[in-house]
């Protein structure tokens, strides 16, 4: 950030009074430009047993398989933004959404949140994002090829509780050091 | 936003190729400013079967109760956040976080997320945000006067299950047309 959103001119790096952190600042306006974590939502839905997974059509991690997730957009329901990212990456509709994990992802500042879900009917297909999309049985699943840790957090706490009949809601960090 | 804070020159709302939702648009250096909700996380701090309740110092909703909470930092992690927080707003120190409540604000763009948490000692006092803090019994919370829905939601989940012997986490939508 160089210049001010609100009056155009240049804003500096400093700590607000009565705030503890830096911000930029616009000296002109007073503007404080604030800036905060984003939070990317999306489902883990399942289909007869089977997972829904999307292979990434774009970087980072293009060619990987992930869950349908993007970002929340404003004025979106956590629920509402999980349903649009499935629709739009694998053009699936899911219902009955369940919290499943959430991941706090500090180096990038962001926070990973997925749902389970159930498919509502067994379609799905590509979206713009995704070279192609499977449903996959549990022994299936391409570890070494998941795109990013939170996936794979959220894929192995759902394997888990469904092998004991649970269903619980799990949290968890991506430390920046976690071997891929 | 009226100027593009990479270049300063004028922005325009405009949907970008390949989006599907109006966004802050530079024409000048193609810069897409997005806007993403933000997220609030807090701690329903436990002592002794006493709740830790601050009293806003600050608007909106002065004077009223609440959970220490407040707005994520870039790089902390959603724990961090609530302890930092609790510090900041209750002057006092918490452990043994574990996941509450969620609720999605979409008419404001923002997700409230609440721990729940052990006191690690009786200590608190009131923070720059807050006129006064009080450790309460679930018969002595004021209802009639907590700040906002999403505290109350929290708040009711968290006696629901102490009486219950649970510990769930509960997940629900602040609808805009919400009686407080």
């Amino acid at each position: 950030m160089k210049f001010c959103s609100n009056c155009g001119n240049d804003v500096v790096v400093a700590i607000p009074s009565g705030d503890h952190l830096p911000r930029y600042v616009c000296e002109a306006c007073g503007a404080i430009h604030y800036q905060n974590p984003r939070l990317i939502v999306g489902c883990l839905a399942e289909w007869q047993d089977q997972i829904l997974l999307c292979r990434r059509a774009i970087d980072p991690r293009k060619g990987f398989w992930t869950l349908p997730a993007g970002f929340m957009e404003n004025h979106e329901t956590m629920e509402q933004a999980a349903i649009r990212e499935t629709a739009e990456e694998a053009l699936a509709e899911v219902e009955t959404l369940e919290p499943l994990a959430l991941v706090s992802v500090p180096h990038i500042s962001q926070v990973h949140f997925m749902f389970r879900a159930r498919l509502q009917n067994g379609r799905h297909g590509a979206g713009a994002e995704s070279l192609e999309t499977r449903l996959m049985h549990e022994r299936d699943i391409p570890w070494a090829e998941i795109a990013f840790p939170s996936v794979r957090y959220a894929l192995e706490r759902f394997c888990e509780d469904r092998r004991k009949g649970t269903s619980g809601f799990h949290i968890s960090t991506w430390e920046q050091t976690a071997v891929r």
